[in-house]
């Protein structure tokens, strides 16, 4: 078993962009962040993207509204970002308060600037394989590491478990999109799925996005597969300071035993997500430049 | 062996949308059928969806325009009948001469008037199962299939042959989603798919979309299963006057004596298209009603 670390493959995409961003001449790519409310995993998220964006050189800015906002208020706030030249990218950080409509905010971002990819239309063009969509940073961020570590999904067999709109269901449709990337033949199981172990044995890779602590076990891996595990769940852990600790979706230690390739918790997939929201930003900021 | 009669299951569509038509007081529906060129094929598929919409009662208009018009000509049209408050629906006729970019006259129409389910926008509807937006006619029909002939999705393991964006990639959508007419486990498996015959034969619905004639042959269909076929293939037949006939993507003298459920070509999914499209045209007039 060899074990995928998405630090390394994150770092290498930071160092990357950081080397692109130097090379530009004028003014550089600008990222716009919506926090609503002091959610206290929303502002340790917006800090880190922040702090990433920094890091690579691109400018962050960060809009830091009321909880008690008005949908109104929140779009006008959009509509502003939309119409400055100047900002490439824009995240409103998710969740939103609940009295706010998520996915109509969303679809207010301009989808040339939806660098979270949340847009309807961007999930559209992830669907009809647009180049110039934006498919959502972890699913993106799988694809990515399986490039980066020679893992071709070309003919093979992929099972998705999870059919979430942000993970399992846009990675399925990444992965059986045309092209050197992807040409994977692709299942998505779920909660409803009969004989969900028979059906994640057929996977060459297996990609455990359900949500569930230490779901996917060694009995439902095929000998040498690839496994990508999505998951972060919180288990008591009485030896931590903290009490919890992180465990993903695959049963790691016994699973290890079987797979050929390994994503760890943490460590693995998770790191991609702000690194491949920074390489989205850059693409903006490539897009827009050229129009 | 049950055969699966798509001919009758449309009428009873357009029976069921007659009767709601007739009920309507004030102005019809009204579906826009935009034909560019005289490719036959065209020409007779505008006159059967034309036909059809008359003896339901719902208004049709057909602006036929030359083969040389521009884009913008295009645009122009289509901009006009998005303003129409008189028109609910707007179809052009695929294929476009091959000087127009097809995808963005399907995005100029409005998303609310995209009763073929073309737009961007509907196919990231599909995806975030917002049930305001149209999904594709056929896909759309064989999930009316499945309802109305009392074939449950829920946890079965469907199998899509074919990954095109009219048919296999949005049945496969349709069928992961959340709700009673779906909760299936997808496999969607293509030209590059290895072992092709095994993955087909865990399906316990397969839905044939690849668009080769014969494809699927007994060997690759488990016993009991619904088969769909949606191919449309013309193979050479001296018998005919036509000198050639059609046939599905399913060996289906074959196949039946496997499966519990299947449908013919032609007589299967075909004629459910243009029922759909109806329905589809049927919906739009209600939400711009209610608007």
């Amino acid at each position: 078993m060899q074990l995928i670390d998405g630090k390394k493959i994150s770092s290498d995409i930071v160092a990357e962009l950081t080397e692109s961003v130097a090379k530009l001449e004028g003014p550089k790519p600008c990222i716009a962040f919506i926090r609503v409310g002091e959610d206290p995993a929303s502002v340790s998220y917006v800090r880190q993207k922040n702090r990433t964006a920094e890091k690579i050189g691109i400018t962050p800015l960060l809009f830091e509204m009321s909880e008690s906002i008005t949908q109104d208020e929140l779009f006008a706030k959009v509509d502003e970002l939309n119409a400055d030249k100047s900002v490439h990218g824009i995240l409103i950080q998710s969740p939103l308060p609940s009295h706010l409509d998520e996915q109509s905010a969303f679809n207010r971002i301009d989808p040339n600037k939806d660098v979270d990819g949340f847009h309807v239309q961007n999930a559209g063009r992830v669907v009809q394989e647009d180049p110039a969509g934006f498919a959502s940073c972890t699913p993106a961020g799988i694809i990515e590491i399986c490039q980066r570590e020679g893992i071709s999904l070309e003919g093979k067999h992929v099972v998705v478990i999870g059919r979430s709109l942000i993970v399992g269901k846009t990675f399925a449709l990444l992965a059986m999109q045309k092209g050197p990337h992807a040409n994977a033949t692709v299942t998505v199981c779920h909660s409803r799925t009969k004989n969900l172990p028979e059906v994640v044995r057929a996977g060459d890779v297996v990609v455990a996005a359900i949500g569930r602590a230490n779901f996917v076990t060694a009995d439902m891996v095929k000998e040498g597969a690839v496994v990508i595990d999505v998951g972060i769940n919180r288990v008591e852990d009485s030896s931590k300071k903290s009490g919890y600790r992180l465990v993903g979706d695959v049963d790691f230690e016994a699973v290890k035993e079987k797979a050929s390739r390994i994503t760890p918790v943490p460590g693995g997939v998770g790191p991609m997500t702000v690194a491949m929201l920074m390489k989205n930003t850059f693409k903006a900021y490539d897009i827009q430049s050229a129009s």
